[in-house]
């Protein structure tokens, strides 16, 4: 299995070119911004979205144009706008081992900051010099707070199915890897078949991420994940694992409680993590990712043959197979 | 003086469309939400800014294309998606007289809302077909969020200079008017030098709104102003007429300490608003005004002689000399 570090390295040039557009700075950005951008962004993402958008542009050319960085940008700081908002609405203080902007600002702030991202966000797509691709971007936004705000008004998370959770997580993660494949082909001048080709791949990989994402929130290490283990149970949030689980428990009492409640002590939260983990969900949970894998790599299919596809497919085998 | 409704009667039918834009669904949208928007649009707003798109359209053809109801549309919407995050921030319970999104909703909620007019504030900007109008309008958003970030950031609010005001009013409410008419230029493919005289006007314009909305808060009617008079000094924000106050009584020990604390007694408040507005300094606040105003109509003058110039010379009249 070829590495994070294995498959980013052929593209490291061009992700440090990413990194110099994220830090552009507009003239006179208020300093306070600039401070609280660059924590931001220096917290370790995996930048696996801007991957997306480079591995998809290489696919057509090697030479990666001002527009396609562009893009990149664009669509990894939409992403950080977005965790802005998220960790001040669920309280988390931690994310990836590193205080949130709001386990330090007052909530005023840090709904201002992002809004400003999510100017500057619009700001890098608008760079693409593309309107297709702008509305696919505004279009993106809408369906990532449309999912959010769902969860907001959700019904008791005991009654989630299966078709609800994907709902979600394409609406919180998928929609985002879809729009940066989708948009470089948009960019390449990709013909139509290729570039609905194209967004499924992402889409599918994104599927497969936010699932394996939500299997490492109860078998992960937490020193990797830079949070406690459990946190989505905590929140009283329902994802894969604990959905099969109860598909096999319905009358689980410890667990029924926490979605009700949305709070319980640490033991309680180590016996549910537990039972989870020794249930045989983990497996069920991570058979679906290797489902929407499986369609990720479909989907490139569709590409023509000889396109230079192998990174890609190294990153749906990625993807899948990581525990960190 | 030619009121609201006589300007706005030339152009009724314009606004009509921008109304119907404005309620363009995207497809299959989140019911919660087309009924939040709805709410939130029928509140009862002027509309002066897309009437200054119209306007500004006007100037270069009788005919109002698809893509300046879009520009329109999308300037309400902004300042629909900044009021949302606003009113949330301030915890301002009514705007209008109506209940605010956050006066009944979960702050959460609120955010995504407010994040989702965003999004269908920059899908509506890249209905315009204009890149250069989607730069603009990113741009203006940056501003308006870095003004308000200033603004929880600021030092005490007793060293705020004229400078600090005037660079916070064009933040939150000209930097939008500005918007509204340079954009309309763009769209009309007009020379450079009136697009900046047209961005000028607009500008101007918008300084002499807030100015007046300041006066307003003092001198208003509450049934008119849909909130209690003072509102201002009551969240501890000083604005043109306290500040011209404290030049001339530095030490007043009322108003020193609402700025201070942002807090006070309901009697309090009567007497620091007798104060203001006995002392003489509503008259100079209120010259600012007709100052700005002055420099919008300069700025008109830079554009073609013959032009249809006059709703907007009303129109800059109107905002002058309006009491509601």
């Amino acid at each position: 299995m070829a590495g994070h570090f294995e498959i980013f390295d052929s593209i490291r040039d061009d992700l440090a070119r990413v990194e110099d557009k994220l830090r552009e700075k507009p003239q006179s950005e208020y300093e306070v911004l600039s401070v609280a951008i660059e924590h931001l962004l220096s917290s370790g993402g995996k930048r696996i979205r801007p991957a997306l958008v480079i591995l998809a542009s290489r696919l057509y050319s090697a030479q990666i144009e001002p527009q396609v960085l562009a893009l990149a940008a664009a669509v990894e700081m939409l992403h950080t706008a977005s965790l802005v908002h998220d960790d001040l609405i669920d309280g988390s203080l931690l994310r990836r081992g590193i205080p949130t902007l709001n386990a330090t600002w007052t909530p005023g702030a840090t709904i201002l900051t992002g809004d400003y991202l999510f100017a500057r966000a619009a700001d890098l797509a608008a760079q693409t010099g593309s309107l297709r691709v702008m509305r696919i971007f505004s279009e993106t936004l809408m369906v990532i707070c449309t999912g959010e705000l769902k969860q907001q008004f959700s019904d008791l998370q005991t009654r989630v199915r299966r078709d609800d959770y994907y709902a979600r997580i394409y609406s919180k993660t998928a929609s985002l890897f879809a729009l940066a494949t989708e948009a470089a082909g948009v960019l390449a001048h990709a013909p139509d078949d290729e570039i609905v080709a194209l967004r499924e791949y992402g889409l599918n990989l994104g599927m497969a991420f936010q699932v394996v994402d939500d299997v490492l929130d109860f078998i992960g290490d937490e020193t990797h994940l830079g949070k406690p283990v459990g946190s989505d149970l905590r929140q009283g949030i329902i994802t894969l694992p604990t959905l099969c689980y109860l598909e096999q428990h319905p009358d689980d009492e410890l667990i029924v409680r926490f979605l009700r409640d949305g709070r319980g002590g640490e033991e309680d939260i180590r016996q549910a993590v537990l039972a989870i983990r020794e249930s045989g969900v983990i497996d069920t949970a991570l058979e679906e990712a290797h489902h929407f894998g499986r369609r990720s790599l479909l989907a490139l299919e569709r590409v023509p043959s000889g396109f230079p596809c192998q990174p890609m497919l190294d990153l749906a085998d990625f993807v899948i197979r990581r525990r960190t």
